[in-house]
């Protein structure tokens, strides 16, 4: 995996759970001058399930993060991708906090980033495939995974009260807690809430995100550049 | 909160989310002499969604750790709580690894820990409600979520390949990454999966965890002492 001068490689595909990783290696660029390639993994042909590419993350999902200047480590599981690039890629805790100084801090921040990962994204994520994929409409069964994604989503409008972001003191700082959650929740509609009108805390806090120009910019990415594909 | 003297305060159940975190505990108590109180949040009366439990677990679930030693930190989400407790009760890192120095080790028990978080409970929390819960039994709905549980059971019998444990060198390290997956599989036959003996390597997994004094203690507790309430 050396052809490229640049550490970093993400295997991805335009889906909540990469996105999460581009957005936030859009904002290390923006601050840090971090520089990475990317590489698709077309879902639509399987490739997430090809031996090569399970080597890398045994659960065959995309995203997957490979460190070329860490002998190669490849990550997976979004937010374990997430926390490994703010502990060694985010040196000025500009997206999180530091443990050893600010702990009490850093665990609110993994309190609300493993909410969202255990308890957004495979909800949303159910109600996706029986509203757009499950070859039968099952009624009571789509009824079930919005009402529990609008409960997740009612928790983020009370914690959203007062404040920008989800974790951070006063009205709280962007971290990779709202990196974590918010790709999901731009996805609301194909998932069978069609607005998110009801939830105002919630939906300022996405609009605020989307301002961000890196922020945006990583969501466009894995459109753009998942067709770019450098060499292992 | 000041009314024992032991800093730690367990709120929980006899779940698999809340016994991820006794487990830790009881191992915590065996190699540190860490002691903790343990009060029932009775899920049966709904006692999870009383205002004065939301304001320390805004999920309304549980388990929730509250460390009086630290401003009465109140700490939601199971995977978290065992992160906490690693940190800033494990010191000679005899349950994970640490992060300065061993950043690599680091980074794989999040990855393995948070494919439990996002993709075993989840789901397989669904295949229970399905099996078990549901007013209608309905047959399609209960195969996906079984097979996708067996899809995750699978990954991690792969994992255990010439392995004890989920993480580090060697034949691996006990650490909360197992913690954080094995009460959720103990859990197999009420959630539709009857034997788990196609997959031997999860199962010697197992079986090597419950051989543990303090694990097995860490299991029992939710039942033997959630009746001791010790007052907030």
């Amino acid at each position: 995996m050396s052809s490229s001068s640049k550490s970093l490689l993400l295997f991805g595909w335009p889906t909540p759970n990469a996105r999460k990783v581009s957005t936030f290696l859009e904002e290390l660029k923006a601050a840090y001058g971090v520089d990475y390639d990317v590489q698709g993994v077309d879902l639509s042909k399987r490739a997430q399930k090809e031996p090569e590419y399970i080597k890398l993350n045994p659960n065959g999902r995309v995203p997957t993060l490979v460190d070329r200047s860490r002998n190669n480590l490849a990550i997976f599981e979004s937010a374990a991708i997430l926390l490994y690039l703010q502990r060694h890629y985010d040196k000025d805790n500009k997206f999180g906090f530091n443990p050893d100084t600010q702990p009490e801090e850093y665990s609110v921040l993994l309190q609300w980033l493993l909410f969202a990962h255990g308890g957004l994204g495979p909800v949303q994520g159910q109600a996706m495939y029986y509203v757009k994929f499950a070859p039968e409409k099952i009624p009571d069964v789509i009824a079930r995974f919005i009402e529990e994604t609008k409960r997740v989503y009612g928790i983020f409008e009370t914690r959203l009260t007062n404040r920008d972001w989800l974790v951070g003191p006063g009205r709280g700082l962007f971290t990779i807690a709202d990196m974590n959650a918010i790709p999901w929740i731009q996805w609301h509609a194909i998932c069978g809430i069609d607005s998110i009108d009801e939830w105002p805390n919630m939906k300022a806090w996405i609009a605020r995100a989307e301002a961000r120009p890196a922020f945006k910019a990583g969501i466009e990415l894995m459109y753009t550049t998942v067709t770019a594909r450098p060499r292992l």
